[in-house]
C-alpha cells in the first residue's frame, strides 16, 4: 500500500486510488460485484491471506465502498456487499478488462465480459457524449478543470494541461 | 505492492493490476500521459521517494507500458514516455476520474477533464456499442467469457457468472 495519504490531492485519480490502492482492493470489488459476499468465499476465491483480506475489507468499509451486515451472532459472521459508491466502480473494472484483454490476453480468450443490461449481445466501450462515437485512447485529450491546483501529487502537472474550454 | 504474481490469473483485471499494482504506478502513467517525461519532474510532481519512483519506472518499462530513452550520456539521463500499450490505459484513468469526481470531489470542482479530440466541448463516458446509450454502473452485466477458468484468483468466481451468450 502507498503510505502517502492521497485523499487531499487535487486529482480525482489520486483520490480514487487513495481508497483502492492495491490489487486486492480491486479484486475484492470484482468479487462483490458478481455476488460473492462471505469472507470465506472471498478468501477461497482470491487466495489472499486472511490478515490482508480483513484489512482491505475494513478499509473498503471505512471508505464507503463496502457495506458490512452481520448475519450470525455466535460466532459473529458478516455479509459484504457493494454500496452504490462501490457499484459505481464497475466502469473502472470494465476499462481494466478491455486493456487486459488486449495487452495481457489469456490463450483461451477473454475470461469475463461486460454487457449492457438491455442489449444482450452488447459490449461496452468508452465513447463521446457529444458525437456518440467510440473514443480510442489516442483521441482522449486532457484539460485542466476548475478544481485543479498545484500541491502534493500535482506540483507540476497543471503546467502540462491546456486550459478549460 | 501485492507480492502475489497476478500475471497468470485467468482474469484481465488481475493481469492489468499485476502490471500496475499501486497508486504510484497509475499516477506515473497519468503524468506521462500529459507529457511529463523526466525523472526529476515526476519526482517533483508526485512527491514520491526517488527509490520508489525508480522501482516503479523499472517495473512499468519491463511491463512494456513505458519507453525509456537516453538523452544524455554523462551523467546518464533518460526520457520516459508511454508506449502504445501505456497510452491504452487512458480509458481506465478516465473511469477513475469520473468516479473520483462523483464520490470524492474537491471543493473547487473537477481537477481534470477528458475530451474527445474532435469534439471540443465533449465529455467521455461508458456506453453500449450496440445501442449507443451511456451505460450507468447498475446496468452493466457481467458474464463469463471463453478464457474463464477456476484457478488462483478465480477459484469461485465462475460459479457467480452467467454463461456466455
Amino acid at each position: 500500500m502507498t503510505r502517502t495519504d492521497l485523499s487531499n490531492v487535487s486529482c480525482s485519480i489520486a483520490r480514487t486510488l487513495g481508497l483502492l490502492d492495491d490489487a486486492w482492493s480491486w479484486l475484492i470489488v470484482r468479487d462483490l460485484s458478481v455476488g460473492i459476499s462471505r469472507f470465506d468465499q472471498l478468501h477461497a476465491d482470491l487466495g489472499v491471506s486472511r490478515k490482508v483480506l480483513t484489512q482491505r475489507l475494513a478499509d473498503l468499509t471505512e471508505g464507503g465502498i463496502v457495506d458490512r451486515a452481520r448475519y450470525q451472532d455466535n460466532p459473529p459472521r458478516h455479509d459484504y456487499t457493494l454500496t452504490e459508491k462501490g457499484r459505481g466502480l464497475l466502469p473502472v473494472l470494465v476499462a481494466m478488462v478491455q486493456w487486459g484483454d488486449r495487452w495481457e490476453p489469456t490463450d483461451a480468450g477473454p475470461p469475463i465480459r461486460f454487457h449492457h443490461r438491455s442489449c444482450p449481445r452488447s459490449t461496452i466501450t468508452t465513447s463521446c457524449r457529444t458525437c456518440g462515437e467510440a473514443v480510442p485512447a489516442e483521441d482522449i485529450v486532457t484539460r485542466s478543470g476548475p478544481g485543479g491546483q498545484a500541491g502534493p501529487g500535482t506540483t507540476l502537472i497543471g503546467n502540462y494541461l491546456t486550459s478549460p474550454q
